[in-house]
């Protein structure tokens, strides 16, 4: 017997997995009509805790196309939710028996997470908070594969609200795990964070560098652009002069909305926002640029260019049904895998003291009942750690040792030699002294204040 | 490669295609299952941006009896709209690659039609504002064909608010297109609007006639009814005298509710409104009479003559399961159209100028990003149009030539040679002085304030 | 052609076709892909006027699994409730031919009653109010069944809020009828109420003794056990002394969730509600004890417990897709009946006077247009009837005879002639006096005030 696939992140899939789906789509898209008996028997349930007719519709044409059954329930948080059950009794009841596959959209970041945990069948994130949104992330970078063939080595340029984009950031990290270059180019304010920056750094190798991006025209005009990529600096600095690297020809333009609903209104975007026109459109360097955008948009498109063949945005949604038809017909066993998973990443219990995440929408928080905390291990000197629920990196001053019941300043390289399972995280002196924790050094008599 | 069929407006079909969907309709009637592979493979998207669950649960019934499969979205307005997607965006979207037919609901006038020109795939006019429902209309006429065995010639009363009903005026019209005679029978205050009156007259040659309703009994005590009839008027003459034409016998009687949400609530209906009861339906002119109801009913008919067989209000609405199949069976291309479409009318841009239609909840106006007003010229002289979405009349009091620059009285003889693209409607003449225009001979120097 | 058959109550059910029920829930369960034909072409409509996801969605996928499709109104009071149709009139229309089996939720108690009065195809009552919610009922007989291997002589806890839960009450007649026993185990406070102890004693036979329920530790700790059982008092007498029967061995605990919405706020649940924990769990009496729970739950079930072998709440409800499958097939004609249907109880109609259900959330109140109030008789002397919709039983201070115009005390003896059609209720003298009724003997010049 195999363990039950999950989609809660795009981590959860190998790049020769992700390649593979691309092909299984590219065969359903080519003849849609071809699978219709492929799922016939299965039901996909949507679980929606908050409103995405989108996602919701084309997960559930994707399951009708491939023969499957849905049940469907669009505005959950006015139903069980309200008689005060939890998100991991709500999974096992309809994880259980009533579908044979999940589709969560669920307000909590690291929700899909707990969901997983709990389900006896497979759970796709269909979103979780500002935290993941793997389909729409394939979705994207199956419209490169498709249009452009490849992905590795294209220079992407993302544009507009980089600061509170989910969608951006998760096709950020899968661009530089695909070997694509970004050319970020921010709405003034809504730069790219540092703790996305520091992670394409870190995980994928990417360097960022200063980017002139005289060539693309007005879109980029005021923009503090910045060029990352995975190459090497040596070959980089080959071509890069005191202006930062020359933006030169864009193979894509990756457009996105202001986060109106994730920011105060004050935090407003004072001159007007970024926006594609025709005019911007004609800059040389965009000549074979496609344009994409995860919709909904508002106005940071303008409607003149719908009709400019290089604009894709409307065939890059209709494209999510092909690639939602792969990710289901996978999970549900319906295709075979030949790729390996890449290897889960430990998530150890955070077993003594207060949870160290600090994100108040975190389902670690949200769901206290049913969850117990855990984070991945991320750095050793100075120790870092991430939720395993939502991501964000665990807010502590000090660690202790379970074993030991000394505790230690992160940066200490006594901590090296702690087993991740005996680790304890402490925001201060007092918290750690609440729970018998002593500084290091002072078991022995050392240290009193 | 034939063009998509989109059924909008009633109008988008010929009497003859009306016929066939008639005895299409019969044979699924008669074997409800046998069509049950029809439309296999097939998804409907119920799209309903105001709630109408009679309405969807219809055609999604009949999408299921045909085999095919259905997304369903029955509220909208809490979803993509909230993050300020265009209607527009919307269609293309899931009349990309959702969905193979599109049933849409909402609260704008003209927004179907708009619909129709974004989606890849048939769209279902499911009701736009109070302008038309042509499914509802199809459904009323398929009924009396069923009962009647014909259309032609019938003497139909319509009862109750004639004036805000949308129902009650696309019957009428689609009744006068049939040939049918129309007893207008309304709620004190709530008659027939004098611009359906002349629509009936100038596209149907219908001619209104003063009617004595005291055969009709209670139901029509104190109306002040009219007769609508497409015959010669030298031929109604023979039996109509002084005191109008006199009402003898009914064929069917349609009684409509008061359409509340569609009127201040000052605008009360005082003493009552009109109410079908045992004792009216014992009238001598009611003996053979059917009754209708397009439903929901609140207490305008009597549940007491809910089990009189003349009653069919009820089967009228089961009927509705088997014209929406043949509708969505013909729309897909699953059934053949051996009978020729109308022609479509001739739609021309507003291309100069302020959008003159005078609808607020139009969708030129309140889906201004992506829609061009356009209209239709319903006469030349004097000069009117209609908008080409609403179907509103347009509001103007001066009419230009982009060509010649000038402008005109809308009765000028003048206006009968512009061509029919170079029109620009003005409000006044600052509006037209605004734009350039000039009143006419004014360019010879001979006109100035 | 045999009658519909509806599922309103569990006591439309014979105790024969509850075991065959289970019988085929038992197949369906054994091979969940083995029916994937057996309900083709059929369609299930769910009408829910309040919110129940889990209740819709596993009806939802019961019918999928057989192959038949859904038609779902999830949030019915935002749609035609608002034009202000009627139930009856909904479900006229949706029985009609939108629909081959309806499930319905409505929080008016009775409403499925007069539902299945007016429905051309069977109805499903999916909870009507606090009155009944047989599938549940059935669900849950049907875990004692598969867990227990059957349920006459089984000791049943019911513990919680025994006061407003439906559930707990449907469950409880539906033991006695098996011939289970029950101790109740109430919260304090939310103890049974008289009228189901009543019930339970006349209708099953059930005699309510004192119960000693020490054993049974810290679960009842403070609690006013009371011990339900079909037994004859002679062989109770047997193992019960001056403390009450003693509670020793328990196959099955079954606890429920404060019913908050169905009381005041201030008629709190003091100093916490019971909570089954580890330690509860650990009673010598409960060794073989499953643990049930109706779901949702909040915090009366510690999650630390979700693991014991003996929690089998998430398989009862993933076992209530099996359980509506088998109701499903078998109310839709694809699985035979070779048990007899139990008699239907006689019904008569009120009808003279007013409406003596003195229940203001009976269908009989909130639905005026469409239901003639009925009752059916309970007890001869002193007379006492129920409504015929909400089963409540009826308030009035005297009783009528329609023929004879006279009334009595409702314990009067000449009552026991008249015809049950010819009775008629009155809350006072005044009440009778208006409708022309006499008090018994003042025909005769006798009483007169």
């Amino acid at each position: 017997m195999t363990a039950i696939r999950h989609l809660v992140s795009i981590d959860d899939l190998s790049l020769a997995e992700i390649r593979e789906l691309f092909e299984q789509a590219d065969r359903f898209a080519s003849d849609p009509r071809g699978s219709s008996q492929l799922c016939a028997g299965m039901i996909v349930a949507s679980l929606f805790y908050e409103p995405s007719t989108r996602t919701r519709l084309s997960f559930e044409s994707a399951m009708l196309r491939l023969g499957g059954g849905v049940i469907s329930a669009a505005e959950m948080t006015s139903s069980s939710a309200v008689k005060g059950e939890s998100l991991a009794d709500t999974i096992r009841v309809v994880g259980g028996a009533y579908a044979d596959v999940i589709v969560l959209r669920h307000p909590s970041e690291g929700s899909a997470r707990l969901a997983a945990e709990y389900s006896q069948v497979p759970v796709i994130n269909g979103g979780d908070g500002s935290h993941e949104h793997p389909t729409q992330t394939l979705c994207d970078l199956y419209n490169l594969h498709v249009e452009r063939g490849r992905i590795e080595g294209l220079d992407v340029v993302l544009a507009g609200d980089l600061k509170y984009s989910r969608t951006v950031h998760s096709f950020a990290y899968a661009l530089a795990r695909f070997g694509a270059n970004i050319v970020c180019v921010p709405q003034h304010g809504f730069e790219m964070p540092p703790y996305v920056i520091q992670r394409l750094r870190e995980e994928f190798g990417v360097e960022p560098v200063r980017a002139d991006v005289r060539r693309l025209g007005s879109l980029a005009a005021e923009s503090d652009a910045v060029y990352l990529t995975p190459q090497k600096p040596h070959q980089l600095s080959l071509f890069t002069d005191a202006k930062g690297w020359e933006v030169q020809s864009v193979d894509a333009v990756y457009m996105t909305r202001p986060q109106t609903e994730r920011y105060e209104s004050e935090e407003g975007v004072g001159g007007g926002y970024l926006r594609l026109e025709k005019g911007s459109m004609a800059a040389e360097s965009l000549r074979d640029a496609i344009v994409m955008h995860p919709l909904p948009r508002r106005d940071e498109i303008s409607s003149e260019i719908d009709s400019d063949p290089r604009s894709i945005y409307f065939k890059q949604a209709a494209r999510g049904v092909p690639i939602r038809m792969a990710i289901l017909a996978r999970l549900t066993g319906h295709v075979e895998h030949p790729q390996a998973a890449p290897p889960l990443p430990r998530h150890y219990e955070v077993a003594i003291g207060e949870n160290p995440c600090p994100n108040p929408s975190c389902v670690s928080h949200t769901e206290q009942r049913h969850v117990q905390a855990k984070f991945k291990l991320t750095s050793r000197s100075p120790l870092r750690a991430h939720c395993a629920y939502c991501s964000r990196q665990l807010s502590f001053r000090l660690v202790g040792c379970s074993s030991t019941r000394n505790y230690h300043a992160p940066d200490s390289t006594m901590l090296r030699k702690v087993r991740p399972d005996h680790l304890v995280f402490f925001a201060d002196e007092a918290q750690a002294a609440a729970l018998g924790f002593k500084p290091v050094g002072s078991a022995r008599g050392l240290g009193s204040p």
